[in-house]
């Protein structure tokens, strides 16, 4: 299992370690809030110096992917954004209250028909024509969500890409065509990171993510915008208060 | 990437077939909602007879991973033990209500001190004594969840094997020390099954799952349980509805 540090390699071998350790972070096979091995473990699993273990280890603190406490060791670091699941979820208002820029790339604006699982989250006839947005959400430049939303032509017409850039969907929504998303449904479980995501999201095919459809409706329960996002697990975890 | 069929081993092709099938709608290669290739596309890629594919999607489709819709296609099913988020969550309870026959295995009972990551959740002194209850919680025999349970034992003193097989964690602390769980925090990511969750979920490793972790609280706010889970992400979901 254990993958060997090679030392004909060009690559400083504190950076191939600390990549195998990134790995066990990112790859959740070292999870929040575990200790690691300690340095002498790793220095004898890798046969290496105590001088590179550190070197690498210091990185990846600096980084914020691990944290020492004195006397103990050192842990993973719990990731960063966290999110409530508890009151309707925007993107670009969690990102910017915590300070992190958002940003959002469109890939793609599309008019289409929805297949049999679109038209069924959207309670619309297959084949009915739809409007899909894929774009990637991204905090402070780093990729966090891949996101695609279905909404029907009957709602909204067209999607202009300028505005979309502007404002937030649902305030696109209500600004041109005075649709009002007042509650969602949300549907979620984990997945692994595929091939196509992983070139957007910019973590390994196989990693683990948080695949989440959504469904929008208006005050009619009428349902306006069926999304499907994957959520990057090294970078995001979900909260929620229960009563 | 794909997998080639063996012609010359004991096990019937249709079935070595169905394995791979299987594997890729749990390792979730394949996700809920999406159409799989068709038969005649699997017949080329596995250069099998169309017979030995049938036979195949038949068994899939009679297990419930698999659903024909006519003239469509093959769909991956959607997983079965949808659960809500937006109330207090009992497995038990939520089993109940499925038909699904709920089943306890208790792995251990240990007494021991609360490490860095234990104490700080349940706002104790490090090395504080605690209770740890490990538990696989099965649906109809079939394991689901793997849940370990750390309580001080400023709150419960001792936990008895019997009784916590009869009653629920939270009606055996209210029965017998009066402790009444009246809200709780939850916390998820995705990750992937390890080595030691494989054995007990039976399924593989690097499989994706949930991880859970819950804080329970009493009337005064006091932290009385915190809880680990990793939930088996090829046959559990979850919702919420958000206002």
């Amino acid at each position: 299992m254990k993958k060997e540090l090679d030392n004909t390699s060009i690559i400083p071998l504190y950076h191939q370690l600390k990549e195998i350790l990134r790995d066990n972070i990112e790859s959740s096979k070292w999870r929040p809030g575990e200790l690691i091995p300690s340095e002498n473990q790793l220095q004898k699993d890798y046969n290496i110096s105590r001088n590179t273990v550190k070197k690498a280890l210091d990185d990846l603190v600096a980084e914020g992917l691990l944290h020492r406490i004195q006397g103990k060791g050192t842990f993973v670091a719990m990731p960063k954004l966290d999110q409530s699941l508890s009151s309707f979820y925007s993107f670009s208002k969690v990102m910017e209250e915590k300070g992190l820029e958002p940003k959002d790339i469109i890939i793609s604006i599309n008019k289409t028909n929805a297949d049999p699982n679109i038209a069924n989250h959207l309670q619309i006839p297959e084949g009915a024509p739809i409007i899909t947005l894929e774009r990637l959400r991204c905090a402070k430049e780093e990729p966090i969500i891949l996101e695609t939303s279905y909404i029907p032509q009957s709602i909204i017409s067209d999607l202009d890409k300028e505005k979309i850039q502007k404002y937030s969907l649902y305030d696109y929504m209500q600004k041109e065509y005075g649709v009002i998303v007042t509650n969602a449904k949300e549907i979620f479980e984990p997945v692994l990171i595929r091939e196509y995501e992983s070139q957007y999201l910019q973590v390994k095919p196989g990693f683990p993510a948080l695949l989440l459809d959504r469904i929008g409706y208006d005050a009619n329960r009428r349902p306006v915008e069926f999304c499907r996002s994957i959520v990057r697990g090294d970078r995001c975890r979900f909260y929620t208060e229960l009563l």
